[in-house]
C-alpha cells in the first residue's frame, strides 16, 4: 500500500551522507512509508535549506529526517524553520568519529527541539522507525506493519551464539 | 481546551529528576497538552517499568517522555516495550555532567529508537515541544497553539543586548 | 572436573558480541568452570531478558556475565531483576570505541550494582576470572585451579623484550 | 547477627576518600555484613599495600572493596596480589571529576580483574551491595537480608513526583 | 578617532551571551574600533539571522563576531550567508562547559570557514583583537593602536609572582 | 591576476603536515591568491620560527596560515610575535585524532588570538577561504572571485543523492 | 643548608598561576632546594621567554619547572630552547578543567621532551619532587633529605579512616 | 664511549609494549647512553616489580623509563618504590587510543611524581631524551652529545615542503 505523497523527507548535507542515510530510506521502504530523499546543505545551500524547511509542511511532509556530520547544523536549522517534528542523525565524522556531529545536533537550546538518534547507521535506521512510530499514531495500518516489523525483529534473535567461520 | 485523557506520559527514574522534568510538564501546560507525570525506575522498579511500558498504548498515551541520569536505561527500555514514540531527556549527572546520561540514551542500537534531546532543562522543554509537534500532526488546534508559541518565542527576542544590573 | 550444572551465565545482546564474549567462555573453559552462553537482548527481546533475569537464580546460576555495546542496558537491567552478582563487559562499539558502552554499564545509580570490566576482549577475560574468584570462595578446588592459572600467568612473563620478525 | 570476623575489607588511598567510602560501610552495616575499613595507599604506603593484599585471604577477608582517585592504582595492584574478588570505586577527582579514576581502575589488562562501580557515592554503595551479593551465594540468611533490602528499595519509590519546597 | 559607521558586528544568540560577548565590545572600545552589538538567534529568529547575514556587507560591516553556546549554529550559518570574515566565540555552556559549543562552531565542513576562538571570555577578547588585526591591514592608525595595545600588554606582565592577600 | 608578492604565508611544523596543508595552497591557487609555503617548527627550529614571525609583516605577508599537530604551539607562538591575523589548522594526530591539536591551538589566553579552523583537510581549505575573505576586504577583484567560488560551490550541490557503484 | 645559587627555575605564564605553582616552591623549600620563581609568558612576553630559556643553563639553573594553562605553550617552548630538563605543570583551566592544559603540554612531538605532571596542585608538588630527585642524583645530602621526606610521608598515613566533624 | 654499567632502565608491562619502547632504546643508543630493557608487569609480576623498583638504585640505575598501556600502573608504582626519577610513557591502547594510559600515568597524587611523556612513539623517544638531559647535568660529554643531537635535529628541518610521490 504505497503512499501517494511522501510523508517523510530525508535530507542530508551532502552526497557523502547518503551511505549512512540510505539506511533510513531502506527502513521506510520495509515499512511501506513514502519518503523523498534530498540533498540540502545548511552551509553550501542555505537558501535551498530555508526554502525547503519553510515549505515542508505545505509540501505535505509530516516528519523530517535530517542527517549531517561535523558542525552539523542542518537538523537544528530546519527545526528552527518548520513546526514539523525533526529527527536528527549524526553522521560519523572522520576526525571525531561523530562526537562533534552528535553534540552539534543534540544540544539544542530550549525552544527548538531535534529528536536525535545514534551516530551513524543505527541512527539512520532508528530515525526511520521513529518517524514510522509517529505516523502510526494516526495510521492503524502502519501501526500494524510496525508491530509486525518489531515482532519479526524479536523473533530473529537467536537463542545461542554460534562460532562463525573464520 | 484541556484534554480529557492525558496524551503524554512524563516518566522519570526518581524524584530527584523532577526538578529537570518539571520543565517538560510546564511546557505542555503552556501548550494545553494533557500529560501525566510518574516515577518509573528501570533499575529499582523494573516490574513497574515493564507494566507501564507494555500498557502505555492501552492507557491511551500517544507519546512518552522519559528522563533519566547516569547509566540511563529508562528511555531505551521503555522504547523496547512499546511501539509509541519515546523521547529521552538526559538528566545532568553529578560526576559526568550528563555525558554518561546522554550516551546511555542516544546510542541505541538499530531497531529500537529513542529521540534524544539535550542534557538537562533545555532537553526537558524540547521533549515537550517535540511531543506537541507530533500530536499537532493530527490536531489542528494544537498546531495553531504551537505556531503561536513559536511566534511568541521569536517575538520575545530583543534586538540588542542590555547590560544587566550587577 | 566439569560442573554438572553451569554456574555462570554468559549473556550478550547479539551474535556480533560473541567475538568478544567468547573470550570469557574460553577463560572459564581453561578454569574448568561450567557456563552457558545465550543471546539475550534487552532491547530486541525484553521479555526474554526479563524471564532470564528473574529465573536465573532458580536455574542454578550463581554469577552472570553480561556483554553489550553502545547504549548497553543489558547488564544493568539484568542486575535490576536478579540478586545474583552481575559483571558487565563493555563491547567495543564502532563509533565511540566503547566509551558509550562503558558509561552505560558502569554509571549505575546507587542500589543496583554491576561490576564492570574493561572494554573489549580484556574485559571478557577478566569477567570470567572475576566470576571464578567469586565461585572459588566456596570451592577450594577451583581456588587451587585459579591460583595455578595466576601462577602460570606470572611465570609466562619473559624477563626481556625481544625484537620480533617484521 | 553480626559477623565474628569481618568478611569485607574496605580500603582507600587516603583519609579524604573516606567521605565517599563511608557509604560502602554504611551499606554493609545496613545488611549486617562485617567489614573493616583501612587506609592503604598504593603510592605512599606501597609496603603496607603489598602486605595487606598478600595477606588478605589469610586474614579471612573474602571480598575487597578498594576506593581511590586520580591515577587510581590501588584496586588494580591489590587485585594483582590476591586471588580474592576486588571491587573498585573511582573516587571523584577534583580536576577530572573522576574520569581519570574510572579509566585507571576499569581498564585493567586481561589477567587481573577489578569489578568497577560508578564514580563516587553511588559506586561505594554499589560496591557494598555487590560484595553482599557475592557473600550471599553461600549465606542464605544474608541472601534473605539482601532480598529484603532490595524489596524495601523498590517499595520506597513513590508513584508520582512531588514539588519540593524551595 | 571613532569610526563613523561600525565596521564590526557583534552578534549573539541570546541576552545571556552578553556577559561573555561584552568582553569583545570592551576590547573594541579600547582599540577605538566601531561596532554594533545585536541579538540574532539562529534558532529562535532564523529570519532575522538570514536578513542580517545577507545584508551585512551592504550595511557596511567588514568583520562579524558571533557568539553562541550549546549546539551553536549562529557563527556557521552566518558564514554560510555572507562573504565577510566570521569569527566565532563558543560560549561556555552549563552542562558541557562549552565543549559542545566549541565543536559546533569549529568543525565546519570545507567551503564555509569560521575562525574560532577560545571558549568564553578569552575567546571574546581575542575575537575583537583578531577583528582589529584584520581591519588594521588597511588602517595604519589602527595598526599603530593595536601595536600599542600589545606593547602595553607585554609591559604589564610582572617579572615575579607575588603572594596575594587571602 | 597573480600577486606579485605573496600575501599569505602557509607554515607548518613538519613535512608530514604538508599532506593536510596542501589543501590550503590548492584553495588559494583556485582563488588566484599568492602564497608561500614554508616549514617552520616551533619546537625543532624555534629561532627560525622567531625570525619568521617577527619579520612576517616586513616581508609583506598580510595573513598567516599555520598548521600543526599534537601539542601544536606554532600558531599561537607566531601570533604572539606578529600583529598579523593568524589562522590555525589542527592537523589530525595519530593518537588523539587531532583533539590535542585542536585544544592546543584554540584555547589561547586573552590577548593573543588565533582564528582556528576544523581539524584536518576541511580546516586547511577553510583557512585559505578565510584568508581570502580577509584580503577581499580591500581587493574588490578578489571579492568577486570569492563570490564566484562560493556561487560555484552552491551550484555544485546536487538536488538528490544517488546510489554509487559499489 | 640553603643553596648559594638557585638550581631550579619555577616559571609560570601569569600571576594567576602562582596559586598553583606556589606548591612547587613550598615543596622545594621543605627540601631545602634553591629556586627562583618568575613570570614568563610565552604569549604575552615571547622575547622574555626566549631570553630566559636560552640563558637558563648559563644562569646556572639545572632544572626548569614550567606551569601554564589553556593552550599551554610555555613548557614546550622553553624545552625547545634549552637542553635542561623541563617539567610541565598543567594549570587547571576554567572551561576545560585543565584537559586543554594537559594535552598542550604532554603531547609534544618526538625531539623535544617535557616531563608532565598532574593537573593542578598535585602536579606542582610533584614537579618539585621530581626536580629534587634529579638533583639528588649528584647531591647525596639532598638524596638523604628526599628519602626522609618520603619516609615522613609514608609514616603520616593513618591506618584507619576517621569520621570528621561535620 | 659506551657506559660500563647501564644508567637507564627501560621497563615495560609486556612484550607488546616493546614496539613502542624500542624507540626509547634506539634514542639512547644514538646518544651513547647505556640502558637495560626489561619486562616488568605491575599486574602479572608484582613481586618482580617490587624487587626491581626497590633495588633499582642499588643496581646503579639513575633514571627509570616505564611504558605501559590501559590502566597503566607500572610507572606510578615504581615511582612509589624508588627515589630515582621515573619517566612514564603511555602506550597507545586499542580501545581508547591511549587516553586511559595517559590519565593512569599522569594524574599521580601529590607525593609520588612521574614525569609523563606523550602517548606512543613520540613519548618513548622523548623519555630517552629527557633521561639524557638529566644525566647530562653531571656528564659534560653527554651534554655535548645531546647538544649535537639537537643541533642535527634542527638542521634536518627542510625550509620548504615538497610534494611526495604518490
Amino acid at each position: 500500500m504505497p503512499q501517494e505523497r511522501p510523508q517523510v523527507a530525508i535530507i542530508m548535507g551532502s552526497q557523502s551522507d547518503w551511505e549512512t542515510m540510505k539506511n533510513a530510506a531502506d527502513t521506510l521502504d520495509a515499512l511501506d512509508v513514502g519518503y523523498e530523499a534530498r540533498i540540502v546543505s545548511a552551509h553550501r545551500t542555505p537558501d535551498r535549506m530555508f526554502a525547503f524547511a519553510k515549505g515542508a509542511r505545505e509540501e505535505g511532509f509530516q516528519v523530517i529526517i535530517a542527517g549531517a556530520g561535523g558542525a552539523a547544523h542542518l537538523p537544528g536549522m530546519v527545526a528552527a524553520l518548520t513546526p514539523l517534528p525533526v529527527f536528527g542523525v549524526p553522521v560519523q565524522s572522520r576526525t571525531m568519529s561523530g562526537t562533534d556531529s552528535l553534540y552539534s545536533i543534540v544540544q539544542m537550546p530550549a525552544g527548538i527541539p531535534v529528536g536525535t538518534l545514534a551516530i551513524g547507521r543505527a541512527g539512520a535506521v532508528n530515525a526511520a522507525l521513529l518517524a514510522a512510530a509517529v505516523l502510526a499514531l494516526s495510521d492503524p495500518d502502519l501501526a500494524d506493519r510496525l508491530d509486525e516489523y518489531r515482532a519479526r525483529q524479536t523473533a530473529s534473535v537467536a537463542d545461542y551464539p554460534i562460532d562463525e567461520a573464520p
